[in-house]
């Protein structure tokens, strides 16, 4: 039936995979069957998937076969693989959230992006690898496995969506649906060298998603493109206020502004960083400007000070979550150590630091929304390394005294989760060591329409994000 | 000018008053003369007012009476002698929220209500005794003398918009606008013998109020009688949603529904109640029914279960406003013994219990949303008991073990607060030693015209709100 080799089939983004599948050039059939025989190949050396379903994908691979055969596809997603976090809610599927408390947990419900998913045509491979219960920004799990970095096994993939990274990257499927708390959708997407895009808060339905934060909580795309983060991001996303755009794959570039402005904060989200990093993000600062882009410094004095304070809010959050559903204290022994810490930590915060923590946000929150009236995106890393080694905890950057690794790789991510506006992180380069580095774009409330175009237009200027990692 | 004797131009309605004012049959200066004089034989004994402006509020009604003359009143409120709370900023005039802390502090800006009144023409004739920061419903104060009760000067106005209450139910001033956290406008109105109606939650802007609970304080009216609590509440209010019917004293009769129905919570609302309060809440039940009602048993099993948790919500955000203003624990010793201790207690809380009542207040609130689509409105005693004694701290209900003064005047009109729903107290009746019993109406969201119309029907049906105490 088809000419194309399985690893052309493997990486062949949304667009093209839907056309072929509309021609019938290609089966449902063989996108899944490539898929499994990817994961069953390199899922035991990548600790992608914590739960694959071989047969159920199979089976709707046919059935998605017969209605493309017989009205067309339903949508660009009908007939593609794709893969689902474990944090999200699946009908008679085990959802563990990465964690050994909710080993054995298989829900009776699903959650709202599982089922607009499923309405969409697109096919489950399985269930996607994270840091237990969202609650770090590694990917390391000390229950089920770390999830490796496809560009160098002995790293972390970061997380918390590490396995959706992970899978994507390799092949194993041709995107991931995650959550990003602090950056677990854009951490791990910088990390393993595929685009992450974090939507303004709300506009995907976290309804049937294991929290972490509820008032942090962002799900979104795992793609390797923009245009099929954007084709996730139309068939999986809640309603739009009014005036606002909805984004639309096939009106991205013919949208792309000609002249855009973008801000370069050169304090804070410019400290600190790997002298590669730091180049690599210059270097495509330099090709927006060749784009039409003029930059404009800015500085967002409130977030320098507040963040620390600010960033209490999710940890409040995150203790209650956990206190309420009689997990912790109660089953504190069955926590990873890192979790049990934050958890430990977070029981004993105090509510007039919480309130606090809200008052600050609020204040960040005040200062992107003035940004936004002088720029159209702001740039900066995604994180100010690439990956570090698994089990590393401490970290010398650019010759300074020792940080921890876990701050280091939230730093830059966390302010769009504060202020709930979407981020995006795309591919900008490789390290000498040949390990990916990732852009972040934010945008202003509701402006992924614009934010996607912006960063189409370098993704399209530039190659990064064709290379792929040669597994072995 | 007049024939008016000085009790009665004391209470007038404001009604009749603004209807004397356009015809030129009384004068703003009468109005603000009698008021002053009231204030300086009656305010010693009394203690309702912290800060007397008589000379400013000569002018202004000097001035009322020019602009009247040369165009008549734009507002009934024009020419109409008032008072305002102690925790409302008002520019340039001392604002202690009855504090010691805030003893001397000056504002430079005006709270919202503030401008609202003087837009409307209102008189201030001063800011009215208060429980310190709000934070207490029995109107005693350490720093400034406990404001008294106008049927019985040994014991309480209620609190903690005492000092208006009394001041209202006094003559001293036609009415008064005060704040409602916890039941701090419908206790002292119960108590005091008049009308205090607490709005639908973010109705009156809180904007330039000493806050005590964000999420908790409601501005609304003090006044003697229904159709005045409308016309103040007319001029202080923000805007409606669409949809929602817009209260109009002038239509309030005309709107009255012939048919309503009212629900009674047995549990909960009518729980160890003072056996006087008991038949004077169901004598009112009774006339209801005479006036068209439907009475229905309802119940809210979630309150119930939920009620002592949620209050948290308030306790957290009290002490985290007076922690980020520097006030507790710094000047600790600056308090009275009740607000410290409740700082105290306060700073301790964890943010997971803060955040368990956040979700315990969104149980409640989904359970009366619920009821309100059974019945109109919800019918219950303010208070469970009559106004105690100066000092008395625990009180025996109907033969019961002694419990807390403070939590019993709490303990009925706490929900309208958890929920935002707007309440309304009026007079129905007499202990047999005199002393005012209120009853407490409890409408939907946005509800106020119908609430209002209601408690009007019952009002025109009865004379409990003709009665004014005997001063001596």
């Amino acid at each position: 039936m088809t000419s194309h080799s399985e690893s052309e089939l493997a990486f062949l983004s949304i667009e093209q995979a839907s056309r072929l599948l509309r021609r019938r050039e290609i089966s449902p059939v063989e996108l899944v069957e490539v898929a499994l025989a990817r994961i069953e190949r390199w899922n035991p050396a990548f600790d992608a998937f914590l739960t694959v379903l071989a047969e159920p994908a199979r089976r709707h691979a046919k059935l998605a076969e017969k209605q493309i055969r017989r009205g067309g596809p339903r949508s660009p997603l009908h007939g593609i693989p794709i893969s689902l976090k474990d944090n999200f809610l699946t009908r008679g599927i085990r959802t563990t959230a990465g964690s050994k408390i909710l080993a054995d947990f298989v829900p009776k419900t699903d959650s709202d992006v599982a089922v607009k998913l499923a309405r969409a045509g697109a096919i489950l491979l399985g269930k996607t690898n994270m840091h237990e219960f969202a609650y770090g920004i590694t990917g390391e799990n000390p229950h089920y496995g770390s999830s490796r970095n496809p560009w160098a096994r002995e790293r972390i993939s970061g997380g918390s969506s590490g396995g959706s990274a992970v899978a994507v990257a390799t092949g194993m499927g041709l995107a991931s649906v995650g959550t990003d708390t602090g950056g677990s959708i854009r951490i791990p997407a910088a990390l393993s060298g595929i685009v992450g895009l974090k939507p303004t808060f709300g506009l995907v339905s976290a309804e049937g998603v294991v929290p972490l934060g509820v008032t942090f909580d962002h799900v979104g795309p795992l793609a390797r493109s923009v245009t099929d983060a954007c084709i996730v991001l139309e068939w999986i996303a809640g309603k739009y206020p009014r005036g606002a755009t909805r984004p639309d794959h096939r009106k991205l570039l013919k949208n792309r502004p000609r002249r855009f402005r973008l801000g370069m904060p050169k304090e804070f989200f410019f400290e600190r960083l790997d002298p590669e990093v730091q180049s690599l993000v210059d270097a495509a600062a330099q090709k927006f400007e060749s784009l039409g882009a003029r930059i404009e410094e800015i500085w967002f004095p409130r977030l320098l000070t507040s963040i620390g304070q600010a960033t209490n809010v999710v940890i409040g959050e995150a203790s209650h979550y956990h206190e309420s559903q009689g997990y912790y204290p109660e089953r504190a022994a069955e926590y990873g150590d890192d979790v049990r810490g934050h958890l430990e930590w977070g029981h004993r915060l105090l509510a007039v630091d919480y309130l606090n923590a809200i008052e600050k946000r609020r204040e960040i929150q005040k200062e992107f929304t003035a940004i936004f009236e002088r720029v159209d995106v702001v740039l900066a890393p995604t994180s100010p390394i690439a990956a570090p080694r698994i089990g590393e905890s401490a970290i010398r950057i650019a010759g300074e005294r020792e940080t921890a690794v876990r701050a280091e790789l939230l730093r830059l991510t966390r302010p769009a989760n504060l202020t709930g506006l979407p981020a995006i992180s795309i591919p900008c380069g490789f390290t000498r060591e040949g390990l990916p580095v990732g852009l972040q774009l934010i945008g202003s409330r509701w402006g992924e329409a614009q934010l996607l175009s912006i960063a189409l237009a370098y993704e399209e200027a530039t190659e990064w994000h064709k290379h792929h990692p040669e597994l072995d």
